[in-house]
């Protein structure tokens, strides 16, 4: 018999786009995003993109009285950019940082500087064990040679089996992000496929909001016309996922936003926010634990990102080839140099000045591209090293998988 | 009623010293940890220090018919060193690197460039599911002054924190490590404290090797005598720690070898391997699960701990300083020579030779600090961010427990 009434909960997630110096009227906006968060009310704001801890301050500042619970995650040179106002107690608090994010030397994306990462939270709702998940990953740039599918599918592998390795004591299981992908794409059916996670949009009996449930959409004035132009209704990559162990969990309701804060004239950010109303109740005793069963389309799924981390492999392969090739050149020449040097010595007032010059100038750039060169080398070591691992832990998984599906 | 008879399992754990052109007798060395395992049959070892892939597709190769499972954890530039060996099926395995982990310009030391890691296996023996975790920390280089100990302490509270968010759904949980701690360290008694593992050698029935289980000691002819002066006995920082959740587990016997190997002049390795024989049942309905009291000493750890995490920010806040104002200073330079070049650029072939030689070195000199400075800028703000966020993770957990030990 189950006496408990069923718990209500409201979840709002929302990436940000609040990058000091970058992002247009930041400050206009984390103002309405507090107003609209201290307004609404809601059990459990999940945020990213929030890259100045000023800012999360002054959200805490303003919302400490309808959400007295918040953490920021610090991770990378500027920070994960994740944080969680929340109306509970959060009760511990981990982080694990992605193995790969990209690449140093791509400034203009600067991924790699944010740290990307998944943050944990356990909170206790109502006598209910809730693991919430925030998490960004890698940014898509472009989907047609997208040099950073690789990198998020092996983000997407570690994020499906960190829950997976850390949710096993809770009762129920929320995720909410920015997840870069598109609800079709590799990583998210791994990440689905892989923990079991269901989609809100998906599975909720009422949806109002932008078409499709789209969460980058063109009606916003934030966004890239022309990145957006081969999907008219834009696209979906902002998602709340959840799952239910002891509990039994559906959602209600979603809302997106839909371009403009209401009564204003910009939006809270270039992403529209997801709005879920859950409903969590106990599993009636009669319907018992749900025992997960596998599919086997799981198996191609696993494998085809599997081959996706080949693919990036042999392209870190090839990058840390060829920066290993140009640190040894860069490495003779300086030595070159350095004899032709100390053989000239006695003879060093040579009638042309200019050899001179652009002996030292070609000295200085040697220097330059060797320590660079030496630099990429360990770091594209370093990220075949995480890629072989990776495709290992998935080879180990697609063994254990089948064996799975064989005893069935 | 209890008709399961006990399992006993015998684990082996050993920093194997395997580093390729540096550690003495390295091949000798592996081939006879080889033949060892190989003879003993244990059911599980775990290694550590094992560098090359080479050397553990050699053991591998050795072992398939009495280790028929085994997986090596990559990560970091030339891999972790960790590894395992099993005589039991290896269900998933899944790897935790440690946010911080030394320094890359410590070449010396050299520990940064090895990807310091937590190794998680989860196996099945006889129905009982086990956690197994392999890892290796940040090593001591001078216990006086020990610039590493904010790193170390990082380290132990991100294993604690692993352990405890991952071993939920365990039977039973085991790490087995070289820890670089002597048992009373603070990180010591902070992994101990906050994930409740027990001591191999603390509680063993029967222990037979090096006086106090050291596993560092002046016996072994790898050994420096130097560095063990002030520890006459040796020190013990290679643990095998456990802990029943579901099952009961207690250590009939532990072993440490004592210097050389049997019958030969060299022993295995600078340290000494420990072996134990666990033995594992089932608790009686009777006893209950065992429900975990918090220690209100945790609290003094947990503080203690927070306090050397305190001093290794204020050290990184130092160092990103100096290394910013240098990178500034450089750049500086670089300017004012620029300057100066263009404005002297219709005059070039001045009467001096040696200030033109003189000035494009010291426009190689200052191009090369920026480099580093700016990389190093960057990698100290990563430290303080990862040590501000340990800090307030520990924060949180001191509250927690004292909100427990309020409601005790």
């Amino acid at each position: 018999m189950n006496l408990d009434p069923p718990l209500q909960l409201r979840v709002f997630d929302l990436n940000c786009w609040a990058i000091r110096y970058m992002s247009k009227l930041r400050q206009e906006r984390i103002g309405l995003i507090g107003d609209m968060l201290s307004q609404e009310g809601f059990d459990l704001a999940l945020l990213q993109e929030v890259w100045s801890e000023r800012d999360y301050c002054e959200l805490k500042q303003k919302l400490v009285a309808c959400y007295p619970h918040s953490h920021y995650f610090k991770s990378g040179v500027i920070g994960s950019g994740l944080c969680v106002f929340s109306r509970y107690p959060i009760l511990d608090t981990f982080l694990y940082q992605y193995s790969l994010n990209g690449y140093p030397y791509m400034l203009q994306h600067g991924d790699w500087f944010c740290g990307k990462a998944v943050g944990l939270l356990v909170m206790k709702i109502r006598g209910i064990l809730f693991h919430v998940y925030v998490t960004h990953l890698h940014a898509e740039y472009c989907r047609e040679k997208d040099a950073y599918l690789p990198h998020r599918v092996v983000q997407a592998w570690e994020l499906a089996q960190f829950i997976q390795h850390t949710s096993k004591g809770a009762d129920v299981v929320l995720l909410g992000g920015d997840l870069n992908m598109h609800p079709k794409d590799v990583g998210i059916r791994l990440l689905r496929g892989w923990t079991g996670l269901r989609d809100a949009f998906a599975d909720t009996e009422h949806f109002e909001g932008c078409e499709d449930g789209c969460t980058l959409v063109p009606a916003n004035c934030f966004t890239s016309k022309e990145e957006l132009q081969p999907f008219p209704l834009g696209i979906r990559i902002d998602y709340i996922l959840y799952k239910g162990l002891s509990h039994f969990v559906k959602c209600d309701n979603l809302v997106t936003t839909t371009g403009t804060a209401p009564g204003k004239s910009i939006p809270y950010s270039d992403h529209e926010a997801v709005i879920a109303t859950l409903c969590v109740k106990r599993r009636g005793e009669a319907e018992g634990a749900r025992i997960r069963t596998v599919e086997p389309e799981l198996v191609d799924v696993v494998n085809e990102a599997r081959t996706e981390v080949r693919v990036g492999l042999h392209a870190a392969e090839r990058q840390r080839y060829s920066n290993g090739r140009m640190a040894i050149l860069a490495l003779l020449l300086l030595l070159l140099q350095a004899l032709m040097g100390l053989s000239s010595l006695a003879g060093w007032d040579s009638q042309h000045p200019f050899p001179k010059f652009s002996f030292s100038l070609l000295a200085l750039l040697a220097t330059v591209v060797l320590l660079v060169s030496t630099a990429l080398y360990i770091f594209h070591t370093i990220e075949v090293k995480m890629l072989q691992g990776t495709e290992e832990q998935m080879r180990l998984a697609l063994q254990a998988l089948q064996d799975q599906l064989g005893s069935m």
